[in-house]
């Protein structure tokens, strides 16, 4: 029972830095965290927070697994219960981008680490991939799916739709948060109708 | 004639740091840049550096503004050259697509520098946001032609054309530069001829 409890707590502590290190992360970078940083931020000794994760690498990792933990919960899974197809195509697009519009505020993970982490190698920048490609994937095949329903044109190339949708989330971050632009989500919202209107049968 | 001379050789000198300094900034970014790293890479003393800029903060607007110089020469000034309306519009975005495929390699300073300056302030980011609102009205202005030219749809808003336009150059920066993506360029051109094809008339 009470080594249950040990592991307990000390895994509760550890959800706690990865909480103050995500939202340190997306304010300053992946590169700005350090085990400093995040002591002063969690008021813990440097050897504590050290304790949990054993070297920067391995915290900057906890934190792009979280970002995307986080990312699945709010925007793939709810997608899920609604039926497959367009609707569920619609409902991911939706999710994707009040989730970009609630990070205008915050930071994304996604977009500023793959800028830190263009020309680097190691596995941070690839733990940080392998969720992107994840994530586009899973569009990708909601996009099959309503090509295979006959939601969406046979000559639909899901990957190129794929791009497209990808363009309109990375240009309304960078009007919304860099150029302070009001009026981007409106415009990618009709950018997507534009693309469905152009790929539905 | 001899302060002629000392002018000049000033001038050059200053013009071979920001060259230096913009290919810096362009690999590790515009916060990477200190007098120090410059003196470095120039071979040149640091309090030769700072004799030409003065502060860490003008060579960063320095860097700046002799990016855009070069973007306006290379993608803007040989699209004036073509008639305008569509063929202009045209010449733009592929000049514009043209740049980025060379920028996966080098770096782009407008898209690094939108995520390290999206929530600071300051002289750097006025530069760098002036530079950018700059670029994407001529993009707008080109639009707005190719409409009253009658080449595109009168119900056509060139600042959601553009808007979409920008979204396929930042998703060919993303996919190339960060997933490594081989297609990515392609399915920009694509993308575009898309948009064509519903905005024209």
């Amino acid at each position: 029972m009470n080594t249950n409890k040990s592991v307990s707590k000390a895994e509760h502590t550890k959800a706690a830095i990865v909480d103050a290190a995500l939202r340190l992360a997306s304010q300053i970078g992946l590169e700005g965290l350090s085990i400093g940083a995040l002591a002063e931020v969690t008021q813990m000794s440097k050897s504590g927070v050290f304790a949990h994760f054993g070297s920067r690498e391995e915290l900057q990792i906890s934190v792009v697994r979280e970002y995307y933990a986080r990312f699945e919960r709010d925007v793939f899974m709810p997608a899920l219960q609604i039926p497959r197809g367009l609707p569920r195509l619609c409902a991911l697009i939706d999710n994707w981008m009040d989730q970009v519009a609630h990070e205008v505020q915050s930071g994304c993970l996604f977009i500023s680490g793959a800028v830190e982490f263009d020309d680097r190698s190691g596995p941070v920048r690839d733990a940080l991939e392998q969720s992107i490609k994840t994530w586009l994937s899973a569009v990708r095949r909601c996009i099959a799916m309503a090509v295979e329903d006959g939601h969406l044109a046979k000559t639909t190339d899901p990957k190129q739709m794929m791009f497209e949708i990808h363009g309109l989330i990375l240009a309304v971050h960078y009007e919304a948060k860099f150029l302070k632009s009001t009026r981007s989500m409106e415009r990618a919202k009709v950018g997507f109708e534009n693309l469905l209107s152009r790929y539905k049968i």
